[in-house]
């Protein structure tokens, strides 16, 4: 079965023509944003490791890599399974805790496919578990100890714990004490810039006690990892992380375009990520419906903001599993443009990136990672 | 890549070693839950067309058919052609409207696969471009002509339309008249159950008076197609329909299991939908983290239940993309189960069912028609 809109690649006007809906991705902007987050780390003196959780996209990543990315950062093991013969990959990051009969001789069965693999731990369990599937396999393991920065979701709680555990990691066979990572989930959609400083630092507190701690026992941390998208800004002042794990950047959702990025106000990305949605039902003097409802958004953040084919300030509301209403009066069957409400949940959705350049359809790109949450 | 889990079948036990998150169907469960709808619509006289939006899986559609069920619904023209060749399959109605360059194309390029298309027409430019693909392709279409319950999502606005549309597509090339729809989605999650008897037969006094009407115009409508989950006990009652599109009842999520689905309140449904997860986080005193957030649950509507593998009432909580919270002192490691809130845009976020009998995982079914909403 080959995929519908494949025909229209290279057709002008292709992207009206469409088989909806379709997750879309703006050539120009998706460049943009690649080539400023890129200038922005190059300024910081920080290495960007771009969250793929993201995106799940072997093309979107190598563009990152190309663009002088050290590697990349996976959630989960699947994803990690899915993208680690990504073009220019040389560094990947698991950075959620790996547990479980199979999931720890996964990941070792993927370190002799790179040069080098890193995967995060925050249990005596977990790192135990990892160096006997190390030592079973015969490689070796980069371990990242996770520090809680304070929401307790994932990381030690407190220097003691986390010097304690990089210790175990480094006296443990078949692993590599790689460093901290420390990622501070909740600073990064605060909306306002200076109360993201504060909430930033405080978080990174941990971290930054641990791996002073660890270099004066002689272990000092090979990198700090952590960051995103709303702290990108923040991090090379704060003088603590050595990279950044920004994924959101790529695409600019509803979510990220509310946060004011930078000190001045002004944000070097561009909404990129769009979902293209057609008017299948008018017969209602209030809105039209359109194709896209609870299966084409993530519904857990803000709604989908309509960005074209509709009068500007056009409302999109849901309208259960398959449908959505547009609050204006538009011709059936005709194409509206909806940036997403909240990016990665949403990709998920979507076996297939739609690249547009304006109206035309340039390319299909495979969401390889889409569903390999495990 | 196979899936990591496919080695797990017929090993005993094997559902506490699954790689996690991990969709998971009890098999006693489902297989008397078809078993119960089968025999309700079997002694209520209407026909049984469940709808396989809900599971989007050729293996669950194939046993509600060799139940007695007379075809299927989708809701997209993605779905149809991905469920077409189910085994057992003769009837297939896509139950919304379809537009667009090259939708009705692909739906008639269909028909000559199955013995009986039928698709969903609201306006007159629907059905005319159903009639342009039908001729083109050599076919003919039936086409069922959609009423509006009165929520406005879909459907010809009362029964003048209806009767207008119904006869422009009596006489429209390639087409063949199939029937009225009528699905009152406001009408299935109303909890009491006299209120959704009220509600019920208020969506549906357009439809009866359009086929009233069409039937002394000497077009009488061969189907009459509506109805859910949660009005599958109401419907012969009200004498409208002829069948039952039911999809819910099959996997019964969180959502329905708080609907008194029967007048005296017992429920002949059991919830069959799980989620296994597994703790990978436990630093803090209130609560555990386990693997699945919002890539792996629905959010639109209510949380999760934990079901197993805690203390019983422990509650869950989102923390974001790839994680959640259980208020309970866990283990390290071990597995959690949970009922799905919402089940099918659930369903839509994973490739595979894992089929379990107890604890030992008996099959892999895999979703064909996930993600396809185009």
């Amino acid at each position: 079965m080959t995929h519908p809109n494949a025909h229209l690649i290279g057709q002008q006007g292709g992207r009206r023509a469409l088989a909806t809906p379709a997750l879309v991705l703006d050539k120009a902007a998706f460049e943009a944003n690649i080539a400023a987050m890129a200038a922005a780390a190059k300024a910081s003196g920080l290495a960007l490791r771009p969250h793929a959780k993201t995106h799940k996209c072997k093309s979107v990543a190598a563009r990152q890599l190309a663009a002088g990315a050290v590697g990349l950062c996976v959630a989960k093991t699947g994803e990690a399974e899915a993208l680690i013969d990504t073009p220019g990959l040389k560094s990947l990051l698991i950075t959620s805790p790996v547990l479980g009969p199979s999931a720890p001789n996964r990941v070792a069965a993927l370190a002799s496919r790179i040069d080098e693999l890193l995967v995060v731990a925050d249990s005596d369990l977990g790192a135990d578990a990892l160096s006997r599937a190390a030592v079973a396999t015969g490689v070796t393991l980069g371990v990242v100890v996770d520090v809680d920065p304070g929401i307790h979701r994932t990381g030690c709680a407190g220097p003691d714990a986390t010097v304690a555990l990089a210790q175990r990691v480094a006296g443990l066979p078949g692993l590599r004490f790689a460093g901290l990572q420390c990622y501070a989930g909740h600073a990064q959609h605060i909306e306002d810039y200076e109360t993201r400083v504060v909430i930033g630092q405080m978080a990174l507190a941990d971290l930054a006690e641990s791996a002073a701690r660890l270099t004066a026992l002689g272990l000092a941390p090979p990198i700090l990892t952590g960051g995103g998208t709303g702290t990108f800004a923040i991090e090379a002042g704060l003088g603590v992380l050595t990279e950044l794990q920004a994924g959101s950047y790529v695409f600019m959702d509803v979510e990220y375009d509310a946060v004011v990025l930078t000190q001045g106000g002004a944000s070097p990305f561009q909404p990129a990520l769009l979902v293209e949605a057609r008017v299948i039902s008018a017969n209602t003097a209030d809105f039209v419906t359109i194709d896209a409802g609870f299966k084409s958004f993530a519904t857990d953040g803000p709604k989908p903001v309509v960005i074209g084919g509709a009068p500007a300030g056009s409302e999109y509301a849901f309208m259960g599993d398959e449908h959505g209403a547009i609050f204006a009066p538009l011709a059936l069957g005709s194409t509206v443009t909806l940036q997403v409400p909240h990016c990665d949940p949403t990709v998920n959705l979507y076996d297939f990136i739609h690249v547009v350049d304006g109206d035309t359809l340039v390319d299909l790109w495979p969401i390889e990672a889409r569903g390999r949450s495990y």
